[in-house]
């Protein structure tokens, strides 16, 4: 395998498309004729969920698979099932990789010492079987870490990243409303918490930096907050940056400009409602209906990548 | 249900003991007779690991549940092995709940809006059947959670433990060495990141006060930064504090005292590897051999308790 992020900006520059689809199995927005079918296979109910998961996220994948370099599965809509909702992540990365798409995990965590490696080795890493072999366990390429716990918290990642050669995203500034609860303070040398964050997601990110100059261990910047986009795009001139808060969010295609560098790389902007319940949503919803709703996801993937393509041409930062 | 910090505070009372033993299954430190027995039971490599966490930590608690008011499992130890990994936890959780225990999922979630109210409906609360019926799923009474993301991260736990009676512990000041790099930042007003945490804390759990002054909103602050316990006791003088860092870690009896309210109450103290795998460790590897792993978490429990109540006597906060 090669550095992370060389292979991340390889997928890009493949599908000249620095966009990722959110793959989050809200089970109240998957179409009836999924939900139906599932009730008649498997005997527990959260066995069920599952297997409509799968079906839903296997269809939307076939669909967008020569569009985008990568998904990002939210584990939350996942594991509020239990080990099925697990299975299914498992079951998703799998089969997402299987299709040659790179699989970026938002799990968002962080914990200390053996206990963030344990989080480690089996997200990015290799955890041990009883009879001693090594075995790979969910099998993400890159997953979301949170900073809090300083870089305790994070070396562990770092140590199977370099391994395994996988990449993490550490939350800098996050796109939600409140996010400036705790990350706009100002801190008495004048500088925000979020500003403190990127100069150290900067230095750890040093050791990880691949032959394009970008780092494996990126940030996750909410496209939400454009001005503070375009602060921490200097601070961590190495780092990918990861933009929720497209769409749903609010965030749009000028907004997630400044996360990118002058040279049109640098940043990957995720859509994930947006994109995978399309079908519910104008304009899409007058052309697909809810048997559709995969080729009503690749038509808003679509206008995704073309929107901030050409939000990048108008700020003369194309990269092709 | 009653208040959950009503529900501790009372089992805290009952065991007349201010302490939780955590459940870190790690399959290197489970005595080799249990892993054997495992090897040979279960088709796939993790249905055996979960077979050996399962029977590890049904005996360990056997051995505690007369003489602790909870236990905290550590998800990244159970996660690590995917879906098989998480069904040992939801079995943990239910058979330590069976045996009248209160249970911390130690968890450290954090994310937004919809996304946090799904762990928040997985872990404490309830998920919707795709029959329509609602159902509980890992059932855990508090969980903990990290508040780097502010109140749009904290909030969907807070709905859900009004809705249910369950109870959450913020992040405030973690007990490992690179803590400071972030919760120790000086912010222009003079104070630290962990202070302004704990204030958001305080206020968050107002809503949640139960008949004992303590909100079902609590804390994390670590063993290891006694002084900083102090200041932040004062600061959430509502908060029930989930000490972390003893033993193991280098946080002594002493050291915890702090973060108890003069009355004795408000504080909860934990050990994990120091507890289960005490086995391992001086003295208690003269009298106890791996076959009496569980025996020897009990002694270890047991003198843990009675080293916190002293050093509580010592400080004239005794409850009892």
């Amino acid at each position: 395998m090669t550095n992370a992020a060389d292979r991340l900006l390889d997928a890009i520059e493949e599908k000249k498309n620095p966009s990722v689809v959110g793959l989050d199995p809200r089970v109240a927005s998957i179409p009836d004729h999924i939900k139906e079918e599932a009730m008649n296979e498997g005997f527990e109910p959260f066995e069920r969920i599952h297997n409509a998961m799968i079906k839903f996220n296997h269809a939307i994948i076939d669909e967008i698979v020569d569009i985008v370099p990568a998904v990002k599965p939210q584990m939350a809509f996942y594991e509020q099932y239990g080990h099925w909702g697990v299975k299914a992540m498992e079951d998703t990365i799998t089969y997402a990789r299987s299709q040659g798409l790179m699989v970026i995990e938002d799990v968002k965590r962080n914990d200390i010492g053996s206990t963030a490696k344990a989080y480690a080795d089996g997200h990015i890493g290799m955890v041990e079987r009883l009879e001693g072999t090594k075995t790979s366990s969910y099998g993400a390429d890159m997953i979301t870490v949170n900073p809090y716990l300083g870089i305790d918290g994070i070396k562990p990642f770092i140590d199977v990243c370099k391994e395994f050669d996988k990449g993490i995203f550490v939350l800098a500034k996050t796109s939600n409303p409140s996010s400036g609860d705790l990350q706009d303070r100002i801190l008495e040398n004048g500088e925000t918490v979020y500003e403190a964050v990127a100069k150290l997601i900067d230095e750890w990110g040093e050791e990880l930096v691949g032959s394009k100059g970008y780092s494996s261990v990126g940030a996750v910047v909410g496209a939400t907050y454009p001005k503070v986009g375009k602060k921490l795009r200097t601070i961590m001139p190495r780092a990918i940056i990861l933009v929720p808060g497209y769409g749903a969010q609010g965030g749009t295609a000028d907004d997630v400009v400044p996360c990118f560098n002058d040279d049109g790389f640098g940043a990957i902007v995720n859509s994930s409602r947006g994109i995978t319940f399309a079908y519910q949503k104008e304009p899409y919803s007058k052309d697909f209906g809810p048997e559709q709703f995969a080729e009503a996801a690749r038509a808003a993937a679509l206008d995704m990548k073309d929107s901030i393509l050409d939000a990048l041409e108008r700020a003369n930062k194309m990269p092709w």
